[in-house]
């Protein structure tokens, strides 16, 4: 039996049409309306499956909705929430998939106060908003963690739904304050996109580009990975938990420091011993999340 | 026909031993002897076919052999020369395969002064000296690149020697100065695996440290894999390396810097123009190296 009768989609991305492709295939919603900017994409989206119409109209789309999902991109938020507001029955459940919270909740609070109750923010942890519905899957969400950030106003009923929709598409439902949000994914992810972005700069404005490009191996491939990620998509993140971010880099400084000065006195314990602690914490991950096991690839 | 009636690999990890088992299978070496710190694993490269032979007398070794391969951690490469350099006979060529060049040359100036037109240093890009006979291959080295970075002592015929063994190997061969090759691999090899290991070491300190852990996804993975590498290893190349990782970490912290700077006024189009400098050039990269193109995981 479909739990939601009728779903909307803002933003058919990537993570929006898997999410509509994961509910349909779980029977967990009847009907799906897509609301978006590209209508080669939305046509995409209905072709395949994630969604059964396209709307223009926001207050037609969302007329007898149970739930709304928000998966524009994050910097769009704001606007959406605010044309969301007028029109939005007493009801009908909205929530998001934007990578930071902070700034969402601060949004919510300036455009969407009345809604309160209704609004669960959160946060897939997978994929990406920048792929566009042809790389959808209906099984992106599969085992996958997701992040709700309850407001206190948020209704227990509204969240109830929003975590049976994630579980019906297969993922692991966490829930956590904003802000604890923010410092996470900072961490394991905002600040190692920064990172990997920064490194990446530096290659390209070496003298020796072009050889340091020929013969960057294995090691160097998976390390700057993530800086081929999407500019534009990095950017409203990092702007978005510019706080969190800030305070990543301040206590990175400080690890390279420390690596800094022992390899400046030639002080081989001091070094042994943080890359053993780094060393046995990462292997220690990679099993745990049953990562293959790896060599010391150059 | 082998053209090397006798080799003498010094050191059977998965650098010597792959090293022995590609030549071997090229059909490019007679008689390989076999020297090293740990028995079993002398055993395991014996039973492998990567050597024929395990000696335990240098002497006996190196007698007669056209070829000795260096491929023991870079640290023990200073004793290792001043062992070899009484016993070496004229004629016999030397190579090694530390991921540093500077650091060895200046140890073969020190303690085999007397064999330098014979002595040519190397580095395969490939692998890790760490992982033992166990895990050698004898298509290791199929499409990867060893850089020679031969001496001005350095015989022509010894450089022939070596780069016809890497090229039997199935390796790419490149020539360079050992400067030049300090940077480069300083920057692509170096560099990441000290800011991988500095990364890692920060998320074992963070007090959520168990939340970042369980919450990490794919982006996380790729950036910290070489932080799972050796500590010691490490540690004796970026001690060996030290003066192009502290420019590396110098030019590192710079763009950083700009990031930071760019974050704090909260100046988007800095942002953005860094992060698509950085993705353009690792897209070009990817490309290039014929990697499967990927998303913009979290």
């Amino acid at each position: 039996m479909p739990f939601i009768r009728r779903l909307v989609i803002i933003g058919v991305g990537l993570i929006g049409a898997s999410f509509g492709l994961a509910l349909r295939r779980a029977g967990a919603a009847e009907r799906i309306i897509g609301l978006g900017r590209t209508r080669a994409n939305l046509e995409t989206a209905r072709r395949s499956g994630a969604i059964d119409e396209i709307q223009e109209d926001l207050a037609a789309a969302v007329r007898g909705a149970e739930l709304v999902m928000l998966a524009a991109p994050v910097g769009q938020t704001p606007r959406i929430l605010a044309q969301l507001e007028p029109v939005l029955e007493r009801g009908t459940v909205v929530t998001d998939a934007g990578s930071t919270k902070q700034s969402v909740i601060a949004a919510a609070r300036t455009f969407f106060g009345r809604h309160l109750p209704s609004f669960v923010p959160g946060h897939p942890v997978a994929g990406a908003e920048s792929s566009g519905a042809a790389g959808a899957s209906g099984d992106l969400y599969e085992g996958r963690n997701v992040i709700l950030t309850s407001l206190p106003e948020t209704d227990a009923a509204a969240v109830g739904l929003v975590t049976a929709a994630w579980e019906a598409c297969g993922a692991r439902v966490y829930r956590m304050d904003a802000a604890e949000h923010d410092h996470v994914l900072g961490m394991v992810s905002h600040l190692p996109h920064a990172l990997g972005f920064a490194f990446m700069d530096l290659v390209t404005r070496d003298p020796s580009r072009e050889r340091l490009l020929e013969l960057a191996g294995t090691g160097f491939r998976d390390f700057t990975r993530i800086a081929g990620s999407s500019p534009e998509m990095w950017r409203d993140i990092c702007l978005a938990n510019r706080d969190s971010l800030l305070a990543g880099l301040d206590g990175f400084a400080d690890c390279v420091d420390v690596l800094r000065t022992a390899l400046e006195a030639q002080d081989g314990s001091t070094l042994s011993q943080l890359f053993e602690r780094a060393s046995a914490a990462r292997r220690q991950w990679g099993e745990r999340s049953g990562e293959a096991p790896h060599g010391s690839g150059q």
